[in-house]
């Protein structure tokens, strides 16, 4: 158990604008990075900006990160390159009397620093465990554990949440004082929900083979829903 | 009307891994493009790599960005900074046999190159109206217009679709032939909807205004729904 710490924001981390919507409580940072499925990992590549969504999962104030041996970006990272990992979680469509107060509701969590390439062996299974019980809580115990070869072709990242900014924009409108009184435009939100569907077996599943709990209890839910 | 031109991969827009997954018709990368309502926009700033999410739109080969002229990342990306403009749709987590073979169901695209501020008025308004329509479609007729204090205080950028590549991963689970015979464990997909939901006025909204069709249609409705 982690005992939580402020957000200590350093300048790249420092909101300049709409400082309103940071939020400086480092259980924020938590509960946006879980309600998350991917993030958006973002490092500089052969001189070029690369920005890939990735799988990720959180243990107190590391965020595992993990992928192919393969992967360019996650080999660069591993090397200590800078990087940035984005959680975004879009929640409306704020719609103003006036087009230029017009903005989105979401909670988004911006992580900066240099990630470790987890080689420890031990590490290295805690953290695709995080990542695994973070995107599939549930198949960690269910499905055909991985291999040594499996294992070896995995890259795990640790990044450290030391260095990290939250902004939220949530409520209805806002518009300007003239357009309130005076305005006769709709303005409201109009909210985005992401939701889990139906399971849908495989093909080579039997036909009389139950949808197991952790897989069908999702099923309806909020995907920002907190996990089991 | 810009006639469609195939995806002419560059060294930075050539997939290198699960090149099955690759996509090499652009009118894939339009798709994906417009079902998507935020990018992730990655650039180096003061040094480090930024990753935030943005509001744009698509007008033909275009991809119009905009925001405040205080945001320090589009004034970067105004200068002529190299930026990687990403839109991510995730459609389901895949649960394989195997922990190895779990997957997520995704639409990518990611383009590279140097973004240009718009600067002359006619495509400002242009880039303006054409975020706005990708975004809340029938707010550029119904809201108050953008006045000229307003209009100052925007930046567009205009990012080229040159270089530009899209991954997708669609289908059922797929699992090493020995779990397809063996295996005992569940596999399937649990897919992921993003709807819109219930439109919720704001309060200074007399309660007797009705929501306008722009906004009522979206509800219920998936958010990568073609827009009208």
């Amino acid at each position: 158990m982690t005992i939580a710490r402020p957000l200590s924001p350093t300048p790249r981390s420092t909101l300049t604008r709409k400082k309103n919507r940071a939020v400086l409580d480092r259980e924020v940072l938590y509960e946006v990075l879980d309600a998350g499925l991917v993030c958006h990992l973002g490092l500089l590549l052969d001189g070029s900006p690369v920005v890939l969504p990735t799988g990720y999962g959180r243990d107190g104030d590391t965020l595992y990160l993990h992928g192919s041996t393969g992967a360019g970006n996650l080999r660069e990272a591993a090397k200590g390159a800078g990087v940035c990992v984005t959680v975004t979680l879009l929640d409306g469509i704020v719609y103003a009397r006036s087009l230029n107060n017009h903005s989105m509701n979401y909670r988004c969590a911006v992580v900066h620093g240099r990630a470790r390439a987890v080689t420890g062996e031990d590490e290295k299974w805690h953290g695709l465990r995080v990542v695994s019980d973070h995107l599939s809580p549930g198949s960690w115990e269910h499905a055909r554990a991985v291999n040594p070869k499996e294992f070896a072709s995995v890259t795990v990242l640790a990044l450290d949440l030391a260095e990290a900014s939250v902004k939220v924009r949530a409520g209805n409108a806002g518009d300007e004082p003239e357009d309130v009184a005076h305005g006769t435009a709709w303005a409201g939100v109009l909210p985005v929900h992401t939701v889990f569907g139906t399971p849908e077996p495989a093909p080579y599943v039997p036909g009389e083979t139950p949808v197991p709990a952790h897989v069908a209890d999702r099923a309806g839910k909020p995907v920002d829903a907190p996990r089991e």
